[in-house]
């Protein structure tokens, strides 16, 4: 096996989830991009015990490299590079010159901010982070804190200590220094070339790919396959060395021949990302009806950066009263089958592209829960329909889980009609939407 | 000490960050409120090896309690419940009559989907997730993976561990069984009782809310104050036991003199709970409008169950013509000002009210970026408003980030100048909205 690093990432407040930790991730990813390998993640509160067993436990996991990030502010409980220092067996020393150096930035950051200085309690805090255990190299603060790589003392077996702080910025600007650094160079000289690549199932049983892996299993040697299902998609991501490139690609031939359609994405594009190209390239517009969900399939098409492109806009119709008004659905329609109904689900996409002038409209509508529901309409009947100029896709479904999950799943599943539509629409023909008139009503 | 719990989180997904994990938070904060301490969350990927050493290092480190989450399914990369066993000294029975229960459930539920079952392939999976360490606990599946309390064996010594299921809405779905497991009640038997209260703050800056801790430190006894940033908000969680009731009280006091308005919630209430509430209570439906923002704020104030009840409808008018023809901002407003603007925001926010025949509305339209900024309007620029029956509350910023930022913080920003709205709007009048003539264009 080669190179492989844990991680340790401190702060109550990641521990407890407050603050989502984004470190730890980013690490984990810029590391197995590099070839190292990931052992572990610990997040761990601001205690000085836990912290401590904490680095006991990665340093003597076997691996090549720890890395922490956060705890090297000037306040009390910020205890990283002291207790770095006990575990590695070397005390901490004050670096006079990173002392100086510390002082500037701080006087610098407070005025430019207009903070009262408090000239103590600062300089109390810039002595606090220029303590550097015995031995260390100190990579220069991006921030205000230095990060430090700690060597284990004379005498002792283990790997080194990275020291990172926390704010993501600021960790990823001090990134370079820390991989130029010379011990961080030798611990990780073992890595390995290793490739990465997503492919992306829509509509799969978690179950029928596992079987299709067994039976192919011979033909695997050298890939590590983790699936994922999110949402409804399954995500399948391979990491390898080069050598097994060619089981990378007959893992993908025997995915294709199996799953068809099914495998939406072998290159690491997203739905969106799928859906939003094809926009782009085909000079489509697109227009949403919404009603259980709420605006957040056009929250989630304007997620892009240049969207506005595409996103002509979009109606949320949560009343009837707006689905009449807004998105034009007939009010005997209503009557008729009621706003849950394919009928209203195909109005509404009829509307957002006649309101909105679109080429392409989404309607959806449907019972989030967790109350209305009825024998009839039971919660998680959802109805979604898209239109474009030359067909339109309908789709019932009864979606299990929670409000939040009925409504996220509709959001996706609403991204797969569209990705279906796109795939095969036809190019632009010169003349207005003529389907414009059908559903029209007042204001 | 009270009790403590060690928590592993499994599988290369999280460990790198592709889902964002949300067990380890909610069970550190389920834990936490309940009385129990937690040391350690540790994210571990699907390789056997770094599984077996997290277990080992949790059990061995002196908690009483270890929990695990996910590694439960059909698959071969799930191993938790084989790991726990041999870590446990507890060697796997199949447990026949589980695995007629999973077999009717999975049967259930790939019928329900649609799905084509692959008889074999399913049994065999079925079978692994009933293959149970002797002498444990099953806590019945509320997915298709059962939950396991499995006892330290026989000659040995550690804590029980409690193995959970992975998706979120299993494992919280599980807790109450999981809770009222004898084996993990004696082991949470020290458990202190905890009070846990949450204050937030609106517009204030960490460092003025340190100041002020500082000057009161001293009536602060017994209380674990823990302050956290978000969007703009900022969170002060303090956890106590009931002598300290009276110095929570204090703080409560102090924090009321000195922030007033800004300390807009005292009793745990989220901004968004405000707001549903107030506009429920006064019986006043809601629409918005939204550029820049692109659905979100509808997305997020229909996020509530019975949310029908006050939200009308909204649109999402990314394109001028949109604004225009939707929203009715006049064309000749928007050649004059532009799309950003402070008056296209109120025109937003009229719009919406008129069309959507609501009490409130909403407009934002801003610069979201990366691209579009220019000197006059930077990326970042938004422009916000909100009108009611009596008055109507503009508000102009430049916010900071990426695209993703600016449009949450926008969002953010809008639930707080409703709630500024709402804390004083007048009950509604007899009559019509009579401003809806204002700005009243075609259709």
């Amino acid at each position: 096996m080669g190179a492989r690093a844990g991680i340790i990432v401190t702060g109550t407040e990641v521990l407890t989830g407050r603050v989502t930790d984004r470190n730890g991730p980013w690490l984990a990813e810029t590391l197995r991009g590099f070839g190292v390998d990931v052992a572990h993640v610990l997040l761990v509160g601001d205690r000085r015990t836990d912290l401590s067993s904490a680095l006991l436990f990665l340093t003597g996991s076997g691996v090549d490299l720890v890395i922490t990030t956060g705890g090297l502010g000037p306040t009390a409980d910020d205890l990283t590079a002291e207790v770095v220092g006990d575990i590695q067996g070397r005390p901490a020393r004050l670096d006079p010159l990173l002392e100086g150096r510390i002082q500037v930035i701080v006087t610098n950051l407070m005025s430019r901010r207009g903070w009262q200085v408090d000239p103590e309690a600062t300089a109390l805090g810039v002595r606090k982070q220029a303590l550097v255990p015995e031995g260390s190299a100190v990579l220069e603060p991006v921030g205000t804190a230095p990060g430090l790589v700690v060597p284990v003392g004379r005498g002792r077996a283990g790997p080194p200590v990275l020291v990172l702080p926390g704010p993501p910025a600021e960790l990823q600007g001090m990134w370079p220094a820390a991989l130029a650094d010379p011990a961080v160079q030798r611990a990780l000289a073992g890595r390995e070339e290793l490739r990465q690549q997503t492919l992306r199932l829509w509509n799969t049983p978690e179950s029928e790919l596992a079987a299709t892996l067994r039976q192919i299993e011979p033909a695997l040697g050298g890939l590590e396959i983790t699936t994922c299902l999110q949402g409804g998609e399954l995500e399948v991501v391979t990491r390898y060395g080069p050598a097994a490139q060619p089981a990378y690609d007959g893992l993908v031939a025997a995915l294709q021949a199996s799953y068809r359609q099914r495998l939406f994405s072998v290159d690491g594009l997203t739905v969106d990302e799928i859906v939003a190209d094809a926009l782009r390239t085909q000079n489509l517009t697109i227009a949403t009806a919404e009603s259980c969900t709420g605006g957040l399939l056009a929250g989630r098409l304007t997620d892009r950066a240049g969207s506005s492109k595409w996103v002509q806009g979009g109606l949320v119709v949560y009343s009837n009263q707006a689905k009449r008004d807004l998105a034009g659905v007939p009010a005997d329609l209503l009557e008729r089958v009621g706003a849950v109904s394919a009928e209203v689900a195909e109005a509404l996409a009829e509307g957002a592209c006649c309101r909105l002038g679109a080429d392409v409209g989404v309607g959806i509508t449907g019972v989030a829960g967790p109350g209305g529901g009825s024998p009839d309409k039971p919660v998680g009947l959802v109805h979604l329909c898209v239109v474009g100029r030359s067909r339109r896709i309908p789709r019932t479904v009864v979606l299990p889980g929670s409000r939040a999950d009925v409504r996220a799943r509709s959001v996706t599943l609403a991204m797969h009609l569209l990705r279906e539509l796109l795939a095969d629409e036809l190019p632009i023909q010169v003349g207005g939407p003529a389907r414009c008139s059908e559903h029209r009503t007042g204001p």
